[in-house]
């Protein structure tokens, strides 16, 4: 259900007090711990209300899980601004640079969150079109940086691009995560990555 | 909980029939729509009886939970036994014949039980402990059929191990599933497998 209807300013607020109590409860409590009764609790307003601003329940998940997945990766971009912004000359330790490690501060927190992001995806089509359409510009942007690459780089180094869109793109260190001591280091992956990313 | 009990023929055939209550309405619904209320009502059980078996509710989704995810890779399995069982010489393509593709008749379904069961593992710690052993136990299999490989290829031809311990065992094709017209197809992802997987 599109929502084009123009909100008045404590509408837009009901809207947003409702996202941040779904999103604190997927944070605290993991979306088996989600019911739309205590979003509208927390949010203090009623559910026929919230299905008003949302549509369905289906559309407040989507809503709230679409943005906690985009921002799981602020740090990647964060990383690709520091590293590679601007236009002058880039080496391939910069590149390796921003591309997600299996380990970092947040790293264990954001791979459940993207999984429990896909997991919903499976059963609620409003999540799964967004999600689809969030991946596919992110994919775009992938894309677009790599041409940019290319002509930042030196002369003699090109990229192996099925590297970065068929298998970076597609990791997932959840998995990862759960080998305790067999896990996967930076600096192992990084290694691999060095050796892999750029063609002969 | 450790269930040690030693239990009846009757006990066994309760647990098995919640077993196979949980399943199907994680199969039906997804486990957003998963009730313990329901399990019960659909195994004919009590939710007090089934804790007895189970330890909590934590306790029966991660029984059922592992076995979806164990299942997942039943395929795989078949495969790897249909193509590399015996001892004889194996070739390059014989070992990709066996690496998951992206897209198969199940695989869409697949990869969202998969999401879903590590979805569950971020606040479900008995699962996480399962899905922990489950996937070591995997990885050593692998190790060992790697080991195997190598004397069974012919003796020019050297696997690059970190290929498969660090990037196809982490890669998770549902963000692939959700990439439309974009996605990655099988043979995109066999050429690049067959040009990665032995090191020069």
């Amino acid at each position: 259900m599109a929502i084009s209807t123009i909100y008045s300013h404590s509408e837009l607020e009901a809207r947003s007090r409702i996202i941040e109590a779904a999103r604190e409860e997927v944070l605290n409590r993991g979306i088996l711990g989600l019911r739309v009764a205590n979003i509208a609790r927390i949010a203090g307003c009623s559910i026929t209300s919230m299905y008003r601003y949302f549509g369905s329940r289906d559309g407040v998940l989507a809503e709230v899980l679409l943005q906690l997945y985009e921002e799981s990766f602020a740090e990647i971009y964060a990383l690709v601004l520091e590293r590679l912004g601007g236009t002058g000359p880039v080496v391939v330790d910069d590149i390796v640079a921003c591309i997600p490690m299996p380990h970092s501060e947040t790293s264990q927190k954001q791979h459940e969150i993207r999984s429990q992001v896909l997991a919903v995806a499976g059963t609620n089509p409003i999540l799964r079109t967004k999600l689809s359409a969030s991946m596919r510009a992110r994919r775009a942007m992938l894309s677009t940086v790599l041409d940019e690459l290319e002509h930042r780089l030196p002369a003699e180094v090109k990229l192996d691009r099925d590297i970065f869109t068929v298998l970076i793109f597609n990791v997932n260190f959840q998995y990862n995560d759960l080998m305790g001591d067999d896990a996967v280091t930076n600096e192992q992956y990084a290694a691999l990555l060095r050796r892999l990313i750029i063609r002969e």
